[in-house]
């Protein structure tokens, strides 16, 4: 329900007004090096923010785009388990088998070591501001999972979303930032980027884009697509667990994700064998072939907006619509999405080495 | 790798060309009543055949279309444990809670009972001709698993693509088509349609879109939806195993899908969120909201058609453009995948019952 | 449920009087070479027979027993798919890696060939006499899984305990001694002997104890003792997933096991730490330590035996002690269990591999 | 490796002296009441310690046994996701369907309910003194893990064993803690007792029994039987997924634990199957039968003793026999087992529900 993998299993927990958000990634080998810099810088992109309040959302071609939403403190993580940083490390081992030398030039500040154990980390739920979400305490918001949730489990957390609330894809992005350095290691390497927000596809335009919708109450969806380098041929299996079937439920399980295409994907139903036998989007039968593997999934607007929430729902029963009140809102979650993309494309490769 | 969920769990197995191809389905309740005439059904929508030499695509609003390709031999399947027939039940149980009565007018003809034991089965390969074959045993064919699966496992089955081979669905059909009567039982019906075929979106016009393809040697992609209607409110899991997550990841491991979308799906990226605020494809933050679910996927032309095949590399490493022979050829897999997509999506559902 | 392992998964099905027994080996790589000889050798020791009408219990001195039990008919396995034999492959592979050379004397006789795909078989079930069960037909007998069966699925066949029968432990000795080749080839080597029948523990006196039990209607217990060697340092994970763990949960899923010990066992409590501390029984915090790893198992005698089942119930609710007709039986069940405990072994050690 | 369970799914993470220790136990449905005085309590008694400096053995009989070594400060447990205080809960939930009455007289201090998502929780290590073990840096204790450990991973944590540290079973008695509340809820009772130690039956004599040793330097194994009453008839998988292998793999998993045997078990060895037929031990089949489920299973002394750690051997890889040093000392780690016992019993259990 909240463990993804078999291989590398990682386990999610945490209310996004609860104490702490975190999770348990299991199956890591000891000795692999986290550089917490990278941790660190994928939580602000998740976040919307870089210290210079702009960030990238196209990883290869280093385009920037600025902000639509401003954090306010950081999410800081806090390290539970199966690592040491690397300056403990030398006090800590007896072992004759070194494998950090001084040469690799790291340090206590700058890494962690992984131990071969689980690997817990929690990142603490500050800035809950439980006022902001009086108003819900009797509403079902339009295109949100409030009602689902009450009917699922006969209690809802109307302060935010709980297990539904994007927050919970900051731990994603933790464990994904550890599979991607362990990628990394091995020649594999994932960039995600925006490609379309709305109907334009030009990303030095797509800061306005959504600073227009944003200015007249309303969102946006947008597109990502994802590219894949050095998979080594034969990774995946031929019958159910498909690379493409993999990539997909990792992907298909980020909110507010609605579709998943590879290769020629759903444009090419109009092209002939003859025209596009040739293009295999880095996969036949199920397994890389060698080539880059590229992949494109769609975001739908955030329904959190003023324009959109006008017909919410009441939750008691009674008839009518309900107040609504939105503060900062966020345009276009397909731009927060990009390094949850990548995350969880690196979670799902894992399992495959 | 070759067994599919963890509460319902199938196993696939079989090469094309081998004994037999066939199945066990492990978790299925007792005392459930199988037709063996739907299974019979279903396995010619997959062939692309019935009786009458047509065949429905559109289990909706039943429309026909002449299939592509006449199969000589029908698939039969033989059941080696698991089930008994109707008629020997009563000899067979001793408990006086007798679940079958008279009345329900099942005969031993018609419909087998589940025994709450796995449940396996064969097709035996008939007509198998490795003459076909015979041209492609020193050749990889461009768009088809060949090289990778004897880059993978340092061997290869020329004789029609092993386990590769689309044949492989017809147990998947079969597993399916008993999920879909557990699911029938409980109210839930799947129904799966072509709604486009190349760049034609009527389905009176599909046959001959078709056949103008195979004319010409080539072949053409095509776009299946899928409504499922009576599923549960609640069902589906918040985070990693939301439902559009289990059915995107079993509608992509059907061989030839390049792309599965929901809902708003990738069209939906140019309509602002007030617009399309209210669709949930019948899935709210990964569970059922109680709304017909709605999916489509797209299917890629086969390759293996004669204009397509021109360019085929040859496997021994010599260069030059290998000898292409194709006799029959499939101008529009899309249409056999029909049957198949709602095996797997009955496949994916019963594991959440 | 009939699904064992992860990453060589192995689905047993079939009932002990329905068409036939088998499984499903999935997760076996490629190349690995199947000794038919071997595959037919385990299935006599596992039916109580060899051509001698003798039979090896204790595989590491070679002592033997007189068989308690002749078979009418040997069990014949027909492979459906994963293998092909060795003659077959020269012609069916068109790779230049040829793993097998002439100088490995392998003809298509003697051996097959893994294909990396999911390899099944079944058993026929021949010598099946329902006449043999019918005074079971409204009798719950006494230490059989009767009653619960059809407690459990609401109906039950009589006729010889279905999967409760230990003729389903057949299919396991097939799985488990491809699993035992695999293991021979990386070194490691699993021997079983009967170390105890009754309270006799001389296994020369053995026969002779048996055949008192059967000549007095009765029935005995026997210990199991197995040694694994050549198992690589590090095997086995330190918490949950302990080797000990792994190898007490696949041979308590044996029929009749009622005990499971390994290194000092129960015996060792009486031993303060200071004598028995340097004994590890091969396994150190759940891990090998390179020693050979040592365990045992008990199995109860069979209830169905004249003089034990004269207390049967009636499962048709009425009072009173039900006849009771017992032919054939098998008086010490411990001796067939030796290569069921080989092979489960086996089985439990390639999912570490 | 990690992870139990697949129902309800137990993450175990932490090193004994690193930040902490703690779980996720995922797969608990809403509206569980837990109470923590008995988390409390039971924690406790896994530390080998009570209020007043004794502590339950024996749960079914109350035998009361002084505490072999204090704890100077209690485990106390940190909640981070999943739960909520009963308290807080009124305040929190919108639903109509209040499941907590005014009744039933829960109180914020006294309880938490959980919310149907994961519950994460961890206990902070205090009370580290690293000093205590720098006589380990060099040395591989004899019966420890020390050794396998650097051996798999390439790295030992000298301090006090990491996650081979039986400080581990703190997280273990935690999540058992709430699966034995939904158990009781469901009329299902697990109390295990220690029932020998040494050669010593009496449990008024077990404190003067382990006295003797301690004075001795020396350490002493015990057995501990636990007993399942109220588990519903038809628990349990006929053929891998036993009852008794489910219990086996689980209590196999504690450090320290030898054997495990339920029913007749290795006693029953030298009994006639007319003389034990009868004896189920609560299981036919693999499969609950209705009456008490009732097993037993054994630990060894520590090896961590004065008299025992003579001969360790240097990890520096030069000869001779290594300092020791040993403080407080446990000399009979199945006291405090007792408690883990009915934890991994009632995790096994809680996923058949």
């Amino acid at each position: 329900m909240n463990v993804f993998g078999d291989k590398w299993t990682f386990t999610s927990f945490g209310e996004s007004h609860g104490a702490a958000i975190g999770g348990v990634l299991d199956g890591v080998p000891a000795g692999l090096h986290i550089s917490m810099d990278l941790i660190r810088e994928e939580l602000e992109r998740r976040a919307g923010k870089t210290e210079n309040k702009s960030y990238i959302v196209d990883s290869v071609n280093r385009k920037y785009i600025v902000s639509p939403r401003a954090l306010r403190e950081p999410d800081e993580v806090e390290w539970l388990s199966g690592v040491m940083s690397v300056s403990e490390r030398s006090e800590r081992s007896v072992s004759e088998t070194v494998w950090v030398t001084p040469e690799s030039g790291l340090s206590g500040e700058a890494g962690l070591i992984t131990l071969g154990t689980p690997i817990a980390f929690i990142i603490r739920n500050k800035d809950a501001r439980p006022e902001d979400y009086e108003w819900l305490k009797h509403t079902y918001r339009t295109g949100h999972a409030d009602k689902v949730y009450e009917q699922k489990y006969g209690i809802r957390d109307w302060r935010g979303g709980g297990r539904a609330s994007a927050r919970e894809t900051a731990a994603r992005v933790v464990a994904g930032c550890i599979a991607k350095q362990e990628l990394a290691a091995k020649g594999i390497s994932i960039h995600a980027s925006l490609i379309q927000v709305g109907a334009e596809t030009d990303p030095d335009k797509f800061a306005e884009t959504i600073a227009a919708y944003k200015r007249d109450g309303d969102s946006i969806g947008g597109i990502v697509e994802c590219i894949i380098t050095g998979i080594p041929v034969g990774t995946g299996e031929p019958v159910f667990n498909k690379l493409q079937a993999e990539l997909a439920f990792a992907i298909m399980s980020i909110n507010a994700c609605k579709g998943f295409e590879y290769g020629t994907g759903f444009g090419g139903v109009t092209q002939p064998g003859s025209a596009i036998n040739h293009i295999s989007g880095g996969i036949a039968g199920g397994i890389a072939d060698g080539t880059p593997v590229t992949f494109r999934c769609v975001f739908k607007p955030t329904p959190s907006t003023p324009k959109a929430l006008v017909h919410c729902t009441s939750s008691l029963g009674t008839s009518g619509v309900q107040p609504v009140k939105v503060g900062r809102h966020d345009a276009c979650v397909a731009v927060r999405a990009v390094p949850v993309v990548e995350a969880m494309t690196a979670l799902a490769l894992v399992q495959f080495l």
